[in-house]
């Protein structure tokens, strides 16, 4: 019997993250990773419930011990031959913006701490299990999925600290998708260049008309598209920005 | 009653334009636009008979009188008030590779003839029926794609004629993107970095292995998910490539 | 007796172009190319008052013949084993900015005529005379430098036509550098991003404090520092803005 | 009296940080960064001993005790109100090539501890006095340059850890450019693209020929054209690399 094929995603809150799961949810069990559980706790039901698999496991993603305590309950659920389909580093700090000499170094290290550490920690502990899906699902090569930011191709004044990470995780996926693409495994990047439309969001941009904000289930399904890309035809880079963006 | 609403296609040759026009063709009639009407007859006929519908036009796409011709037989066939679904540049003038020093003047201009001159006249002609369609299909906006190149972004030695015209053409994309945007058409550009899998290519990369060159139908899909970004998640450039490419 | 070892400076107006002549000419005998002999005629007088040696050529860098005219002229003056110390491509088209839809097909080539043509024309003529000087000159290898601006690398909206002339030169600096480097040419672009402190703009940025716009003979340094680096540390690229500048 | 304006480097070792302190030594008081004195005893002696004036202080750059303690010693040296004309962060971690699942989290973030967190100590300790100097200096504005590498800009196969460190490096000077240029100081970046002639790399690129490593003087000299430029014509970032590098 086939082992099973699952899909992660790192950092799911109400918005993005969560739309990738549901979009993920419709064709393999999806694991939930977020430090509060509060993140993931009525997702994991209502992908329950609609007939499909989820699981939620509470991860300090920039802590190794953590990222491999998760990955062991990953295994417990799912075999110790489970394969990923999909994984997907949706994982952000806290969006910073402060003149750079009041940054404290706390501060500064904060995205890096996520972007830089976590995203290492998640690569770590998904490409191994990426790379035995290369052949089991040819189609729809394995595939490791970055959330960047605008900050990730620009440094803006005040954004060091987040600008810092950003850049970082841009680096790794590069990297990544040089070593790995041979190897069989789609990394991609998202430049998300926009406000997204989330519960956090409601207020923002109220006088820029409809549509203004990024809808994260159509992010959802660009990502879902990368996924399905063949080898021959590999994305390793798109942006993503609401009509009405300056850039 | 409702105006029609039509996808055309410029540069269709046994390649990619084919792969787009046939994935664009399942959802509205397509015109192709080819200098030789050989290289749309036979896709003409076959998208037809599948019980789509095709016209091809045969079309100068660098000379102005070419394309207002053109885009007159278009208004004949389809009416006088037809909008446009979607507009894909995928023309190019030749692939050539000379020391720089050997190049006539005709040669460095072969490129820019028609990424230049020949996608303004494209871009002049398709954006006012565009425009005319950001109502009619609020779901996928109407969408103007331009198909790049390793060159759009890289002037490598030897490849100056090539260059020149492909950075001119993005150069292009990013001032419509940027123009249009916020009037509703979703400008793309999509930087194709290795072989095309075409009858041309047919004894390149024999050695690379599988999956070495890029699949046509990939790139279609990928044009087609690009026309499926609502407004607010409009992306405005891909990379594509194989696996195995080294970049 | 060793030949003569001159510069050519090609674009001279009131601004960057003289600066640029001034300081090359401390060093080398000038060429001034400009379309309107008035463009460079106090320039030549003055640069040869000083005791340098300065000769003006009008040129319409667009055309072949008048390009070949005009370096005919320069081994008619300086012998015709004459090299090349530096060749700068200052040269612009009409800065336009103007709704894409509006645009006239000449309106559009108009920054492409002098970005493109007129580069690949320049380039062709300067390229065997540079050549001949990477022995004479070991320590100052010869330098092809391209101006280029904003829109060299950012496509805005309403400058389409700019940008993609603009965007040309790009590719074509990139494709020379990658091809002549190995020869011992030395060759660079710089993004000029910021307005230049002219005549011409004498009235534009009054509000905006002092040193708001682009000292012409500090750009003229930065291309004299890039004439002065040996060929194991060539810059290919810089970029020059005002402190105020935003971007 | 008029207060000291003295230049700082960190990461001298015996190849670009020596020549970039000898170079800036010519004008201004210098201080030396590195973690082991070894590193600038001999140099510090060579300076004192032309004329100069140097000193060096042993400095673990990413301690925020050490760099505070080394800005400690600045002042006592050179007084409270010392200023400063330039700063250069020249320091660089491990420049490690491993395949991505063979690195240790330590590994991974051997680059980050310098590029980031040693960068940000280090601005943070030289900005306010660059700030100080804004008035002191108008003819040459404070300068801070980071010396980048191929990485900054391209995530190469097996070097995520290098690639991570180098592209946020690049954030930040970015960050830092928008944020201190309408302060006054001219924030730069440097992408040092090959391999520098310096003792480690003597057997390197043997058969590549004559000139075919940067030379270390070269690129200070174009460090020392950054700090030359006026307010008005800033650069923010140059690629440095040799005739025969691919690229």
């Amino acid at each position: 019997m086939a082992s099973k094929l699952v899909a992660v995603v790192a950092g799911v809150g109400p918005g993005t993250g969560a739309a990738i799961a549901r979009r993920f949810a419709a064709k393999y069990p999806i694991v939930l990773l977020a430090r509060n559980p509060d993140n993931f706790k009525s997702l994991v039901s209502e992908i329950n419930e609609r007939g499909g698999k989820a699981i939620g496991i509470s991860t300090d993603i920039s802590s190794a011990s953590s990222v491999q305590s998760a990955f062991g309950k990953i295994k417990e659920e799912f075999g110790n031959d489970v394969g990923l389909a999909a994984a997907v580093f949706n994982a952000s700090g806290k969006f910073l913006k402060k003149p750079f000499l009041e940054l404290t170094e706390e501060e500064y290290l904060s995205e890096y701490v996520v972007a830089g550490k976590g995203a290492f920690l998640f690569s770590q502990a998904t490409l191994p299990l990426l790379l035995k899906s290369t052949e089991r699902n040819p189609n729809h090569p394995p595939t490791l999925i970055f959330t960047g930011a605008t900050a990730s191709v620009k440094g803006s004044p005040q954004f060091s600290s987040f600008a810092n990470g950003k850049f970082a995780l841009r680096a790794l996926s590069q990297s990544l998708a040089r070593e790995f693409y041979p190897k069989g495994v789609h990394v991609a990047h998202a430049i998300i260049d926009g406000v997204i439309d989330i519960p956090k969001t409601k207020e923002w941009l109220k006088d820029a008309g409809p549509d203004a904000k990024i809808n994260p289930d159509a992010i959802a399904d660009s990502y879902w598209h990368l996924h399905t890309q063949p080898r021959s035809t590999f994305t390793q880079e798109i942006d993503i920005r609401p009509w009405v963006e300056k850039w």
